[in-house]
């Protein structure tokens, strides 16, 4: 047993370059006109820096926008759910640009890039194909819409990884450093576990359905940004290694992090998270209830469904999925609604919005919800912020799942 | 998706005549010289009768015979992994024979035989290859120790399937049947559980794992003959309905049973379990701790490792391992070992001996160990035998597992 190909079926291509090629690019880039990236695009950037997208090399054309948009395949044919693509509102910037990529925030220059096309696009389109919906409420819409007014599509260049080798450590693994992992203990059945939250009991009952029957669980967490409200990516990690240290066996679990940010595009999301994960050699992703989705925009299984509408070549990981997962009374135990036949009324649900409010105020989550050791880092956490914060982070988190 | 093909890739083969064509032969059955069979050799006459062996047209002649025990290969390629042969001390009977096939026990006639071939066997080089052993405290090896001097090979006519479906009704469904009712209710991802014992909440927490992920599960329980000390099939049946009635969900699982004898050959029989099922349409086996063992005869996951022995394309059932599994206090829930860090003292561990002490004593048993109402059941059970059959069941009952 090999691990799955990465995707396209040749080799990983990270566009980061590395030695003098670097120190050379890197010259040449402050020489560049600028152009300042949003977050997502920076998420992306780094993400096509680390092979995390391979066989991309750089931002889409507009005829790959189209036939991602409307068919989820690229025009060499290529299987791809989600258009990547640069925005600006500078006009100056055209076909033959020689540009430098800077992270809007920081102003770091993260890659060159050579533009070979200037493009508008029917952002309604992308967001009614990709999002289903042109609701400005949807935090995903809102950053399609939010884009500049011409596309520019071109091979970059990589010269940085933005900070999160820097500021993650071992936990920000390339997929070259998770394939080498996995190869090292034996491991090519693998499950991906997407995260951007804290893993309370329900999410540790998935990760282990995995590992009963596979060789182990990448807890793979969103690093880049999330809705305001959502807890910071170092308290979630040390969240999810106080659970992994006390309740999971040795070997069967690995936390790492990627850097893109959510687009919370549900079910096309759901499929850019299984192209990825088998770039980084996970042979399947585990998809639950609402995945990647935000507020009720998607069906709660839509994400699950997609994966049945795909071609059956388009993927090598394949999905994994579970429903919606909970501690019941009745049947002792953890369970789904495919395993428990029980009612509402046997089972343990807390909304998010509940979990946050007893955290900040220090009470103590009940035991069948999530266990004592994570409870404690996140009421650390909920103690940490101001009052006008909790408050804050309570009516943000009301719609998040 | 469609349901796996029956073993060999054809259409399913059941032997059992039917009609004008039954009748028929019964009537010639009965003008016939007898031989009477053992009980695994009737076991095998109705599998091969309901097409559960397919694609076999009958008992093996010497050189499968010999194929199947070396190679598990029969000399037209097919996989095959324990002999089905037939036996007697009768020299009368040769190659050319028509002979009838009585059950010994019962005398009722199940098959017509036409003998093509009158053979002996080394039958220490059939326990040593398919039993890894010639212990004859071994219950399959002792009932190839006492076959007759001679094999006999040859097509049979089936004409009975022996009062199973009389006795177990519904519950003793064909492989056609299993096939139609999965296509009826949609299902095509189906584990078979195969059980010879009552289930506790380790053998729930098997069947649970497979339906979190799949469209369901046949409960697959044997209805031939075990060792002295097994719960007789009636009160193990009564005993999983009351679990499933109260803790599945509705749709999530379907109980049936088929007519073997346990051989117990461990690693070699869970590839059998796994190629019959392909016959009742299952795409899966749940394959755990000491599958189809006996005593310490095998690795307590020699039966899972076996599956990575054989060719790709042996079978297009697959197993699905899972290893030892209980409650665990720490976890607070069911686990495996590969699911649980902790120590065997936090977990509930019950040996068969001891369950059934308690319950012949009427004592309840720990509620993370079985449900009450299983409990139930099984403590009638063992309240309407006698002080003597007791102790019998218990001091037998030692090596089982």
């Amino acid at each position: 047993m090999a691990l799955v190909n990465p995707h396209g079926g040749g080799a990983l291509k990270p566009l980061l370059l590395e030695g003098s090629a670097l120190t050379a690019e890197q010259a040449r880039a402050r020489t560049l006109p600028q152009l300042k990236v949003s977050s997502r695009e920076a998420g992306d950037i780094i993400m096509l820096g680390i092979g995390g997208f391979t066989p991309l090399d750089g931002f889409m054309t507009r005829a790959d926008w189209e036939g991602v948009c409307d068919g989820m395949k690229m025009t060499n044919g290529l299987f791809w759910p989600i258009p990547v693509t640069l925005s600006t509102d500078d006009e100056a910037i055209k076909a033959g640009s020689d540009i430098a990529l800077a992270d809007g925030e920081t102003g770091e220059i993260l890659a060159t890039m050579k533009v070979n096309e200037q493009y508008t696009i029917d952002k309604a389109h992308e967001c009614m194909e990709v999002y289903k919906t042109t609701d400005m409420e949807h935090p995903g819409v809102k950053m399609v819409m939010a884009q500049g007014k011409y596309n520019l599509a071109g091979a970059i260049k990589v010269l940085s990884t933005g900070g999160f080798k820097e500021k993650y450590g071992e936990q920000f693994m390339t997929p070259a450093e998770t394939r080498a992992k996995f190869q090292e203990i034996g491991w090519t059945r693998v499950a991906a576990f997407q995260t951007r939250n804290p893993m309370h009991r329900s999410h540790e009952y998935l990760a282990k359905i995995a590992i009963e029957t596979m060789d182990g669980v990448l807890v793979h967490s969103l690093l880049g940004a999330l809705k305001p409200g959502d807890i910071p990516a170092e308290v979630r990690s040390e969240a999810i290694s106080v659970l992994v240290d006390n309740y999971f066996a040795p070997n069967t679990v690995i936390q790492a992090g990627y850097p893109l940010d959510m687009r919370y595009a549900g079910p096309r999301e759901a499929l850019l998270h299984a192209l990825f994960r088998q770039n980084y050699g996970c042979s399947h992703l585990i998809v639950g209830r609402d995945h990647a989705g935000v507020g009720d925009f998607y069906g709660p299984f839509d994400a699950q469904k997609i994966f049945d509408e795909i071609p059956k070549d388009a993927l090598e990981t394949k999905n994994m999925n579970i429903d919606w997962t909970f501690w019941c009374n009745k049947c002792g135990g953890m369970a789904s609604q495919r395993t428990c036949p029980h009612t509402k009324d046997d089972r343990i649900l807390l909304s998010g919005t509940k979990v946050r409010s007893m955290l900040s105020e220090g009470q103590d989550l009940p035991v069948e919800f999530s266990r004592p050791e994570v409870a404690k880092v996140l009421q650390k956490y909920y103690a940490g912020l101001s009052a006008e914060e909790n408050v804050k982070v309570e009516l943000k988190g009301h719609s998040a799942r």
